[in-house]
Protein backbone atom coordinates (compact mmCIF):
# COMPACT_ATOMS: atom_id res chain seq x y z
CA UNK A 1 0.00 0.00 0.00
CA UNK A 2 1.22 3.36 -0.74
CA UNK A 3 2.12 5.91 1.38
CA UNK A 4 -0.64 8.29 -0.22
CA UNK A 5 -3.00 5.56 0.14
CA UNK A 6 -2.32 4.56 3.31
CA UNK A 7 -2.46 8.59 4.40
CA UNK A 8 -5.80 8.80 2.83
CA UNK A 9 -7.84 6.04 4.71
CA UNK A 10 -5.97 7.23 8.23
CA UNK A 11 -7.46 10.55 7.53
CA UNK A 12 -10.81 9.06 6.11
CA UNK A 13 -10.64 7.36 9.26
CA UNK A 14 -10.82 10.64 11.36
CA UNK A 15 -13.25 12.03 9.33
CA UNK A 16 -15.93 9.20 9.63
CA UNK A 17 -15.79 8.87 13.45
CA UNK A 18 -16.77 12.20 13.69
CA UNK A 19 -19.09 12.32 11.15
CA UNK A 20 -22.64 12.24 13.18
CA UNK A 21 -25.81 14.07 12.11
CA UNK A 22 -24.06 14.70 8.56
CA UNK A 23 -24.84 10.80 8.11
CA UNK A 24 -28.66 11.79 7.81
CA UNK A 25 -28.24 14.54 4.69
CA UNK A 26 -30.61 14.80 1.85
CA UNK A 27 -29.43 14.12 -1.53
CA UNK A 28 -30.35 17.42 -3.32
CA UNK A 29 -28.04 20.28 -2.22
CA UNK A 30 -29.82 22.18 0.70
CA UNK A 31 -28.72 25.87 -0.71
CA UNK A 32 -29.52 24.88 -3.82
CA UNK A 33 -26.70 25.91 -5.83
CA UNK A 34 -23.69 24.23 -7.81
CA UNK A 35 -20.14 25.94 -8.54
CA UNK A 36 -18.13 25.01 -11.50
CA UNK A 37 -14.61 25.36 -11.21
CA UNK A 38 -11.18 23.97 -11.67
CA UNK A 39 -9.22 20.80 -10.30
CA UNK A 40 -6.47 23.17 -9.57
CA UNK A 41 -5.36 21.36 -6.07
CA UNK A 42 -4.74 25.30 -4.68
CA UNK A 43 -8.56 25.50 -4.87
CA UNK A 44 -11.28 24.21 -2.11
CA UNK A 45 -14.39 25.44 -3.10
CA UNK A 46 -15.69 24.35 0.28
CA UNK A 47 -13.49 26.64 2.01
CA UNK A 48 -13.68 29.52 -0.67
CA UNK A 49 -17.17 29.79 -0.90
CA UNK A 50 -18.31 29.01 2.67
CA UNK A 51 -19.78 25.01 1.83
CA UNK A 52 -20.78 22.68 4.74
CA UNK A 53 -21.65 19.42 3.51
CA UNK A 54 -25.35 18.89 1.59
CA UNK A 55 -25.16 22.49 0.75
CA UNK A 56 -24.33 22.49 -2.89
CA UNK A 57 -22.95 20.75 -6.20
CA UNK A 58 -19.55 21.50 -6.77
CA UNK A 59 -18.03 20.60 -10.70
CA UNK A 60 -14.23 20.31 -11.55
CA UNK A 61 -12.18 19.91 -14.58
CA UNK A 62 -9.36 21.11 -16.03
CA UNK A 63 -9.73 25.04 -16.48
CA UNK A 64 -13.50 24.62 -14.66
CA UNK A 65 -14.37 24.53 -18.01
CA UNK A 66 -17.69 24.64 -19.54
CA UNK A 67 -17.14 21.39 -21.33
CA UNK A 68 -20.21 18.78 -22.76
CA UNK A 69 -19.29 16.95 -19.51
CA UNK A 70 -19.94 19.82 -17.53
CA UNK A 71 -23.21 21.17 -18.77
CA UNK A 72 -24.28 17.34 -18.46
CA UNK A 73 -23.47 17.93 -14.45
CA UNK A 74 -25.28 21.37 -14.73
CA UNK A 75 -28.32 20.02 -15.72
CA UNK A 76 -28.69 16.79 -14.30
CA UNK A 77 -28.18 19.22 -11.12
CA UNK A 78 -31.02 21.92 -11.31
CA UNK A 79 -33.22 19.59 -13.90
CA UNK A 80 -33.81 16.42 -11.12
CA UNK A 81 -31.71 17.75 -8.02
CA UNK A 82 -32.99 21.43 -7.68
CA UNK A 83 -30.01 24.03 -8.42
CA UNK A 84 -31.34 27.27 -9.03
CA UNK A 85 -27.74 29.50 -9.06
CA UNK A 86 -24.75 28.47 -10.64
CA UNK A 87 -21.12 30.03 -10.51
CA UNK A 88 -18.18 29.78 -12.96
CA UNK A 89 -14.81 30.37 -10.67
CA UNK A 90 -11.96 30.06 -12.79
CA UNK A 91 -8.42 31.58 -11.06
CA UNK A 92 -5.11 33.16 -11.68
CA UNK A 93 -1.86 31.23 -12.51
CA UNK A 94 -3.85 28.25 -14.07
CA UNK A 95 -2.46 25.20 -15.59
CA UNK A 96 -4.51 25.85 -18.50
CA UNK A 97 -2.46 29.13 -19.61
CA UNK A 98 1.07 26.91 -20.32
CA UNK A 99 0.12 25.03 -22.56
CA UNK A 100 -2.14 24.70 -25.45
CA UNK A 101 -3.70 21.54 -27.38
CA UNK A 102 -0.36 21.36 -30.02
CA UNK A 103 2.12 21.13 -27.52
CA UNK A 104 0.48 18.76 -24.92
CA UNK A 105 -0.54 16.56 -28.14
CA UNK A 106 3.42 16.57 -28.91
CA UNK A 107 5.00 16.06 -25.37
CA UNK A 108 2.15 13.18 -25.36
CA UNK A 109 3.34 11.61 -29.04
CA UNK A 110 7.22 11.73 -27.70
CA UNK A 111 6.60 9.75 -24.29
CA UNK A 112 3.70 9.19 -21.32
CA UNK A 113 6.11 10.61 -18.54
CA UNK A 114 5.81 13.83 -16.67
CA UNK A 115 7.07 16.51 -18.57
CA UNK A 116 8.48 19.59 -17.31
CA UNK A 117 7.99 23.30 -18.15
CA UNK A 118 11.37 25.47 -18.31
CA UNK A 119 11.85 29.34 -19.19
CA UNK A 120 12.33 27.89 -22.99
CA UNK A 121 9.00 25.81 -22.87
CA UNK A 122 8.43 22.50 -21.88
CA UNK A 123 10.86 19.77 -22.24
CA UNK A 124 10.32 16.06 -22.10
CA UNK A 125 13.15 13.73 -21.41
CA UNK A 126 10.65 10.74 -20.94
CA UNK A 127 11.72 7.67 -22.66
CA UNK A 128 8.66 6.51 -25.73
CA UNK A 129 6.37 4.86 -26.42
CA UNK A 130 4.39 7.58 -26.31
CA UNK A 131 0.97 7.96 -27.86
CA UNK A 132 -0.88 10.09 -30.83
CA UNK A 133 -4.50 9.86 -29.35
CA UNK A 134 -3.57 13.42 -27.75
CA UNK A 135 -4.18 14.51 -31.30
CA UNK A 136 -7.65 13.89 -31.16
CA UNK A 137 -8.48 15.53 -27.96
CA UNK A 138 -9.38 19.46 -27.43
CA UNK A 139 -7.81 20.06 -24.26
CA UNK A 140 -9.58 23.50 -23.66
CA UNK A 141 -6.37 25.76 -22.53
CA UNK A 142 -6.79 29.55 -22.50
CA UNK A 143 -4.68 32.36 -22.71
CA UNK A 144 -6.58 34.44 -20.80
CA UNK A 145 -8.87 33.32 -17.69
CA UNK A 146 -11.15 36.52 -17.73
CA UNK A 147 -11.90 35.93 -21.27
CA UNK A 148 -12.42 32.57 -20.62
CA UNK A 149 -14.72 32.54 -17.74
CA UNK A 150 -16.72 34.78 -20.35
CA UNK A 151 -16.19 32.10 -23.02
CA UNK A 152 -17.95 29.49 -20.44
CA UNK A 153 -20.71 31.48 -19.12
CA UNK A 154 -21.95 32.20 -22.32
CA UNK A 155 -21.63 28.71 -23.54
CA UNK A 156 -23.71 26.86 -20.59
CA UNK A 157 -26.51 30.32 -20.86
CA UNK A 158 -26.49 29.37 -24.62
CA UNK A 159 -27.07 25.62 -24.24
CA UNK A 160 -30.67 24.68 -24.86
CA UNK A 161 -31.21 22.58 -21.97
CA UNK A 162 -30.56 25.43 -19.62
CA UNK A 163 -33.38 27.59 -18.30
CA UNK A 164 -33.27 31.39 -18.54
CA UNK A 165 -34.25 31.71 -14.91
CA UNK A 166 -31.00 30.54 -13.76
CA UNK A 167 -28.45 33.60 -12.93
CA UNK A 168 -25.20 32.34 -13.76
CA UNK A 169 -21.91 34.30 -12.08
CA UNK A 170 -18.59 34.47 -13.33
CA UNK A 171 -15.47 34.64 -10.98
CA UNK A 172 -11.79 34.83 -10.92
CA UNK A 173 -10.37 33.00 -8.03
CA UNK A 174 -6.97 34.82 -6.80
CA UNK A 175 -4.66 32.07 -5.30
CA UNK A 176 -2.04 34.67 -3.76
CA UNK A 177 -5.19 36.58 -1.97
CA UNK A 178 -7.87 33.66 -1.62
CA UNK A 179 -10.22 36.59 -2.94
CA UNK A 180 -13.42 35.90 -5.47
CA UNK A 181 -13.27 38.24 -8.07
CA UNK A 182 -16.52 39.28 -10.03
CA UNK A 183 -16.12 39.17 -14.02
CA UNK A 184 -18.94 41.64 -14.59
CA UNK A 185 -18.97 40.40 -18.05
CA UNK A 186 -19.57 37.43 -17.78
CA UNK A 187 -22.04 37.82 -15.04
CA UNK A 188 -24.01 40.18 -17.43
CA UNK A 189 -24.23 37.28 -19.83
CA UNK A 190 -24.96 35.35 -17.16
CA UNK A 191 -28.06 37.11 -15.85
CA UNK A 192 -29.47 37.95 -19.21
CA UNK B 1 -27.88 40.52 -5.20
CA UNK B 2 -29.35 36.98 -4.45
CA UNK B 3 -29.10 35.71 -0.47
CA UNK B 4 -26.92 33.13 -1.62
CA UNK B 5 -24.62 35.36 -3.59
CA UNK B 6 -23.81 37.67 -0.29
CA UNK B 7 -23.76 34.83 1.59
CA UNK B 8 -20.53 33.12 -0.80
CA UNK B 9 -19.09 36.40 -0.54
CA UNK B 10 -19.49 36.69 2.82
CA UNK B 11 -17.82 33.10 3.61
CA UNK B 12 -15.44 33.85 0.38
CA UNK B 13 -14.25 37.46 2.63
CA UNK B 14 -13.84 35.84 5.44
CA UNK B 15 -11.82 33.19 4.25
CA UNK B 16 -9.58 35.45 2.45
CA UNK B 17 -8.78 37.24 5.45
CA UNK B 18 -6.96 34.99 7.04
CA UNK B 19 -5.24 33.46 3.81
CA UNK B 20 -1.59 33.89 5.62
CA UNK B 21 1.22 31.31 3.84
CA UNK B 22 -1.58 29.44 0.87
CA UNK B 23 -0.92 32.31 -1.01
CA UNK B 24 2.56 30.99 -1.40
CA UNK B 25 1.70 27.56 -2.69
CA UNK B 26 2.78 25.91 -5.69
CA UNK B 27 0.97 25.32 -8.80
CA UNK B 28 1.79 21.39 -8.75
CA UNK B 29 0.09 19.08 -6.53
CA UNK B 30 1.94 18.86 -3.85
CA UNK B 31 1.47 15.37 -2.75
CA UNK B 32 1.14 14.21 -6.47
CA UNK B 33 -2.37 12.28 -6.84
CA UNK B 34 -5.67 13.33 -7.94
CA UNK B 35 -9.14 12.26 -7.02
CA UNK B 36 -11.89 11.81 -9.38
CA UNK B 37 -15.61 12.14 -7.54
CA UNK B 38 -18.96 13.20 -8.10
CA UNK B 39 -20.22 16.32 -7.59
CA UNK B 40 -23.03 15.19 -5.22
CA UNK B 41 -23.26 18.42 -2.55
CA UNK B 42 -22.63 15.34 0.46
CA UNK B 43 -19.13 15.02 -0.47
CA UNK B 44 -16.31 17.01 0.73
CA UNK B 45 -13.19 15.26 -0.79
CA UNK B 46 -10.64 17.78 1.19
CA UNK B 47 -12.53 16.24 4.11
CA UNK B 48 -13.43 12.88 3.56
CA UNK B 49 -9.60 11.90 1.97
CA UNK B 50 -7.63 14.44 4.27
CA UNK B 51 -6.25 17.48 1.98
CA UNK B 52 -5.15 21.18 2.40
CA UNK B 53 -4.81 23.81 -0.15
CA UNK B 54 -2.29 22.38 -2.35
CA UNK B 55 -2.18 18.83 -1.89
CA UNK B 56 -4.11 17.40 -4.98
CA UNK B 57 -6.18 17.66 -7.80
CA UNK B 58 -9.85 17.23 -7.47
CA UNK B 59 -12.32 16.40 -10.57
CA UNK B 60 -16.04 16.40 -9.65
CA UNK B 61 -18.67 15.42 -12.52
CA UNK B 62 -22.57 13.82 -11.81
CA UNK B 63 -21.29 10.38 -11.05
CA UNK B 64 -17.63 10.93 -10.88
CA UNK B 65 -17.77 9.15 -14.29
CA UNK B 66 -14.70 8.40 -16.18
CA UNK B 67 -15.86 10.79 -18.79
CA UNK B 68 -13.61 12.22 -21.99
CA UNK B 69 -13.53 15.23 -20.39
CA UNK B 70 -12.41 14.23 -16.80
CA UNK B 71 -9.74 12.00 -18.67
CA UNK B 72 -8.57 15.34 -20.42
CA UNK B 73 -8.46 16.32 -16.60
CA UNK B 74 -6.19 13.10 -15.83
CA UNK B 75 -4.15 13.53 -18.51
CA UNK B 76 -3.11 17.23 -17.77
CA UNK B 77 -2.60 16.00 -14.00
CA UNK B 78 0.08 13.77 -14.77
CA UNK B 79 1.75 15.27 -17.81
CA UNK B 80 2.36 18.77 -16.79
CA UNK B 81 1.60 18.29 -13.07
CA UNK B 82 3.07 15.53 -11.50
CA UNK B 83 0.62 13.59 -10.23
CA UNK B 84 1.65 9.80 -9.95
CA UNK B 85 -1.64 8.00 -8.32
CA UNK B 86 -5.42 8.36 -8.91
CA UNK B 87 -8.13 7.59 -6.89
CA UNK B 88 -11.74 6.99 -8.48
CA UNK B 89 -14.77 7.64 -5.45
CA UNK B 90 -18.67 7.09 -6.61
CA UNK B 91 -20.96 7.23 -3.52
CA UNK B 92 -23.95 5.52 -2.05
CA UNK B 93 -27.11 6.62 -2.55
CA UNK B 94 -26.15 8.49 -5.65
CA UNK B 95 -28.13 10.57 -7.58
CA UNK B 96 -27.13 8.87 -10.96
CA UNK B 97 -29.11 5.50 -10.26
CA UNK B 98 -32.38 7.53 -10.06
CA UNK B 99 -32.80 7.62 -13.78
CA UNK B 100 -31.66 6.64 -16.97
CA UNK B 101 -30.95 9.02 -19.92
CA UNK B 102 -34.46 8.23 -21.85
CA UNK B 103 -36.47 9.11 -18.62
CA UNK B 104 -33.79 12.68 -18.49
CA UNK B 105 -34.48 13.28 -22.29
CA UNK B 106 -38.41 12.98 -22.02
CA UNK B 107 -38.31 15.31 -18.92
CA UNK B 108 -35.96 17.53 -20.75
CA UNK B 109 -38.72 17.52 -23.40
CA UNK B 110 -41.37 18.52 -21.25
CA UNK B 111 -40.32 21.71 -19.77
CA UNK B 112 -36.68 23.06 -18.33
CA UNK B 113 -38.28 23.21 -14.83
CA UNK B 114 -36.99 20.70 -11.98
CA UNK B 115 -38.80 18.07 -11.95
CA UNK B 116 -39.97 15.96 -8.76
CA UNK B 117 -39.48 12.37 -7.92
CA UNK B 118 -42.26 10.15 -6.35
CA UNK B 119 -42.69 6.80 -5.49
CA UNK B 120 -44.34 6.28 -9.15
CA UNK B 121 -40.84 8.01 -10.80
CA UNK B 122 -39.96 11.41 -12.05
CA UNK B 123 -43.06 13.61 -12.78
CA UNK B 124 -42.61 16.90 -14.29
CA UNK B 125 -45.17 19.87 -13.65
CA UNK B 126 -43.46 21.98 -15.68
CA UNK B 127 -44.88 24.30 -18.16
CA UNK B 128 -43.07 23.81 -21.80
CA UNK B 129 -41.59 24.63 -23.89
CA UNK B 130 -38.56 21.78 -23.38
CA UNK B 131 -36.12 20.88 -25.52
CA UNK B 132 -35.41 17.90 -27.29
CA UNK B 133 -31.13 18.35 -26.81
CA UNK B 134 -31.50 15.92 -24.32
CA UNK B 135 -31.77 12.56 -26.48
CA UNK B 136 -27.87 13.34 -28.18
CA UNK B 137 -26.48 13.63 -24.49
CA UNK B 138 -25.04 10.44 -22.83
CA UNK B 139 -26.21 10.91 -19.42
CA UNK B 140 -23.70 8.01 -17.84
CA UNK B 141 -26.32 7.16 -15.55
CA UNK B 142 -25.67 3.55 -13.70
CA UNK B 143 -27.94 1.23 -11.39
CA UNK B 144 -24.80 -0.21 -9.19
CA UNK B 145 -21.87 1.88 -7.86
CA UNK B 146 -19.47 -0.98 -7.37
CA UNK B 147 -20.09 -2.16 -11.09
CA UNK B 148 -19.92 1.87 -12.02
CA UNK B 149 -16.30 2.01 -10.24
CA UNK B 150 -14.95 -1.24 -12.10
CA UNK B 151 -16.32 0.33 -15.47
CA UNK B 152 -14.60 3.55 -14.65
CA UNK B 153 -11.31 2.29 -13.30
CA UNK B 154 -11.11 -0.31 -16.53
CA UNK B 155 -11.93 2.89 -18.76
CA UNK B 156 -8.91 5.13 -17.51
CA UNK B 157 -6.68 1.92 -17.53
CA UNK B 158 -7.53 0.97 -21.18
CA UNK B 159 -6.88 4.72 -22.54
CA UNK B 160 -4.03 5.05 -24.50
CA UNK B 161 -2.53 8.07 -23.01
CA UNK B 162 -2.77 6.86 -19.47
CA UNK B 163 0.59 4.91 -18.79
CA UNK B 164 0.47 2.09 -16.53
CA UNK B 165 2.25 3.05 -14.12
CA UNK B 166 0.27 5.09 -12.28
CA UNK B 167 -1.83 2.81 -10.33
CA UNK B 168 -6.00 3.67 -9.55
CA UNK B 169 -7.45 3.19 -6.51
CA UNK B 170 -11.80 2.44 -6.80
CA UNK B 171 -13.76 3.97 -3.94
CA UNK B 172 -17.20 3.88 -2.59
CA UNK B 173 -17.69 6.84 -0.53
CA UNK B 174 -20.54 6.01 1.98
CA UNK B 175 -22.80 8.94 3.10
CA UNK B 176 -24.25 7.31 6.04
CA UNK B 177 -20.81 6.90 7.80
CA UNK B 178 -18.23 8.96 5.89
CA UNK B 179 -16.32 5.98 5.10
CA UNK B 180 -14.25 5.19 2.17
CA UNK B 181 -15.01 1.18 1.36
CA UNK B 182 -12.45 -0.28 -1.42
CA UNK B 183 -14.16 -1.97 -4.53
CA UNK B 184 -11.22 -4.24 -4.34
CA UNK B 185 -12.09 -5.65 -8.40
CA UNK B 186 -11.49 -2.22 -9.51
CA UNK B 187 -8.46 -1.11 -7.60
CA UNK B 188 -7.27 -4.64 -8.93
CA UNK B 189 -8.06 -3.39 -12.50
CA UNK B 190 -6.00 -0.18 -11.86
CA UNK B 191 -2.84 -1.47 -10.29
CA UNK B 192 -2.74 -3.70 -13.75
Amino acid sequence: MSEILKEVLLANSSYSEAFGEKGKLALPPARRFAILTCMDARLDPAKFAGLREGDAHVIRNAGGRASQDAIRSLVISYKLLGTKEWFVVHHTDCGMELFNSQIIAGLLEKSLETATVTEAGWVDIGQGPGSKAGREIDWLEFKDARAAVVDDVRTIRQHPLVPKRIPIYGYIYNVTTGQLEEVPEATKIGSA
